[in-house]
């Protein structure tokens, strides 16, 4: 047929396979969720609703993924680890996070319509997400990048707590407050907490303080690399599959950096 | 604040920017839309609603970038053109593809609802779009992928024409359809729907046979190029944006191979 | 044979095939040439006969490469143009690149010993070239590619012949030549050399005002694209080949900026 | 100065800067060595000038790169390893792999001029090498890579061992030889050559047998990963830096499969 002539367009096209036998981060990340959070008026710092959107939402990536083994979120973003030896759409970049976004921001509109039918969703205002894979050789990687988002969570959150203290409670325009904040360090703002507001950071509920972290938990475990894979027996493999398919999914608000979350669940590794 | 310890980890990201001076084609396709439609009760060959659910959705995404030139689509599939000088997200690939899934699959649970008040989307069976992006030098490469799709469309729309009537009509089972038409050409597939169900193809509905185009229309466009641009006033390309951003965007089901589409259209190039 | 246990560790090497339709411009770069130059006593501003042994090396790479259609150097660089419909190692850049600058190299060498009989290469300080390429898609990028390549050589060249002027003639240390320069216009540098020493900058050889450049003349040619070349006979193919391993190499130092340069060179595009 | 006006062609560039705090693994190959071989009449089946000259070519780079770990050779190929923390010219892929490719080649003319005053090497056939970079993020990789290339220097030097005692001893041509080990195992090609020849393949010469291992042999040191790299005061790296080039290189011709050789030296992880 005369397709041929034209199909010669396709060799245009470019793929990006990511490396092998190595971790692969998924982060999706809402598009103008400040305009978002505006538009469905969300609770100030925090809308306890909103969180749960995110999480029931990102729990339905986790579910359809059995190569996801964790996810951690916080506000409008989530990072998914998928294990080394995922073979999904054979590795290929653009299919998988394409597939993440179009997941996140479809569930998101779904579980947004349960937990808030009085306010659905308008097509004027979606949720959009972008999203991106990063490769990480190592386990001490994967640590360092939890790590490194839950410190941004606690940054983040403390800052709102206060700035939105001083606004609601302290009857500071926004303009005022964001004035009042520079140059604080935690500890000005945990003070200004306590002894304006009276509220102790500490006592602030965890999944605020810390995000929210989504496991895959399963106990028998054993981990295998590329090259053990490729000598596990069909049976073997279908084995290890059910077992990731039917291993309970749990929420957490808890520790990323300390050791302690790592040494209790070899499976992550 | 402890966070640059962490913060390394950024550094394993990967971004690629489109080569510049390129056009931009960006497909996105519906995962697993074959059950999809099972799932939804899409009518055969052709579901007329579900068509307009697609053109509906691509024609919010051409609204939401002026940087569209055109957009052609088919099933469950579609393709944008953006503009050689597109500088959107400073062309970066993950960026635009990501939000391009994420844009469609929104758009087209809204539209659907819309569309069928009567069947809402369900959470069990989402649309979800994959997303890719490929550059093409010259308007001839565009052309030729249009034409591309276009020929994939019609060898599609033949092939599922004569299927389902020798199915609904001639009381065949699918597997028998199927055998019944391998190997057959063009021409037989014709002469089957003519001589046993007195359908003439050429009488089938342009949307079906030539699938649909959506085309920013504008009249005085001047063609510029990337260093031309950069030369440009502010105050001209403002002028120039407003233009784009004011031009209508008409839905089309015609022919894109011949030169007539090409040279009464010198806005495309 | 048990190699197949270890060969997956080929999966993870990586290529990238350049754009096709698109010029290919490959750059070699002389890895720390200042410090070579004066192992090898290079006269200043310029040394005529090092300048011809990089114009002979390159010329051995043009004639190595039937693709090359042009190329353009000056000092320790050199820039060779590919056609678009160039299949070199399926334009696989790491080949491509490799191979250029391992080329360059050994050429160097062999040219140089031709050149400086009484000086010949010493293992401890040898010509290295590291090389990169570029697609473009437009003449219009190659044709400013080489003008900015160009500009550049000018600039150079001015200011290491007033510079040079400052020094030897001048008697002023190279730290004071620096300084006397800086801030200098164009018209100041051509000021300070006739009136100080009465060179008019005009007046000195093309060579090293304009650069090199090589270029493979034949007159006949007939411009074909992606798609033509997939469709000609082999027949035509390999007259087409010959003709281009026929054209004669010849050596200009012109203007590349002017339009004259390409409006009588069709076979450039 | 009017180069801005033509710079923007620098944005069409692309750098691939290599993932870090992997291993990267650099292999030169020569290009068309088999002619080359027999236009510098190379003895058969192995050349030990000919390998001596590979040999030192390659213990030069070694000697130019402290960041190199380790090579294993062949024929005319190379492997080097970089540590992981190698940060030459920024990880950029296109930098590294011509000059090792260029650095190859020209240190090959000037040993081999050494080994070979008799015969120097000529303009007309001159010493090429591509060069490709991998990475990967595990010391089981880099193993495996390394086995991977001596099993395959083991299966070239048997085939080619018993086909030359075919052709020169057996006085068969080179067709029949070829035809006579078709389909032939490692144990009948044991047996062709100790029946026919009375040669014990054990007994060959390690060199030929396991290929070369160059080894920068120290003692005491202290793997660190990336982070604890950035952590190291100035001093510290300074030192570290100076250990690796004091490093002895060695030349060994053993086994790198089984476990001893790497258990015995821990500074290669």
């Amino acid at each position: 047929m005369a397709n041929s002539k034209y199909e010669y367009v396709k060799a245009f096209e470019r793929e990006n396979h990511l490396l092998p036998d190595c971790y692969i981060l998924v982060r999706v990340d809402g598009k103008g969720f400040h305009k978002f959070s505006q538009e469905y008026g969300f609770e100030k710092p925090n809308d306890l609703g909103a969180l749960m959107v995110m999480n029931q939402t990102a729990t339905r990536l986790v579910e359809a993924f059995p190569d996801i083994l964790m996810a951690y979120g916080d506000l409008d973003e989530y990072s998914f680890l998928l294990r080394k030896e995922c073979a999904l759409y054979e590795r290929r970049e653009m299919k998988l996070i394409t597939l993440f976004g179009s997941m996140m921001s479809t569930h998101y509109i779904m579980e947004w319509n349960k937990q808030f039918p009085e306010k659905p969703i308008r097509q004027s205002k979606l949720p959009i997400f972008d999203a991106r894979a990063v490769v990480y050789p190592l386990l001490k990687h994967v640590r360092d990048y939890f790590s490194w988002r839950q410190v941004d969570c606690h940054i983040n959150n403390l800052y709102n707590t206060v700035f939105w203290a001083l606004v609601s409670k302290g009857n500071m325009t926004p303009k005022d407050a964001e004035n009042r904040l520079i140059g604080t360090l935690a500890s000005d703002k945990n003070e200004i907490l306590y002894s304006q507001f009276q509220i102790n950071y500490n006592n602030e509920p965890e999944i605020f303080k810390k995000g929210t972290v989504l496991i895959r938990e399963y106990q028998d475990h054993t981990s295998t690399d590329h090259h053990q894979q490729q000598q596990l027996s069909k049976t073997q493999l279908e084995k290890e599959k059910k077992k990731r398919n039917k291993a309970k999914i749990v929420m957490y608000h808890i520790d990323l950096i300390k050791d302690e979350f790592w040494d209790s669940r070899p499976f992550l590794c």
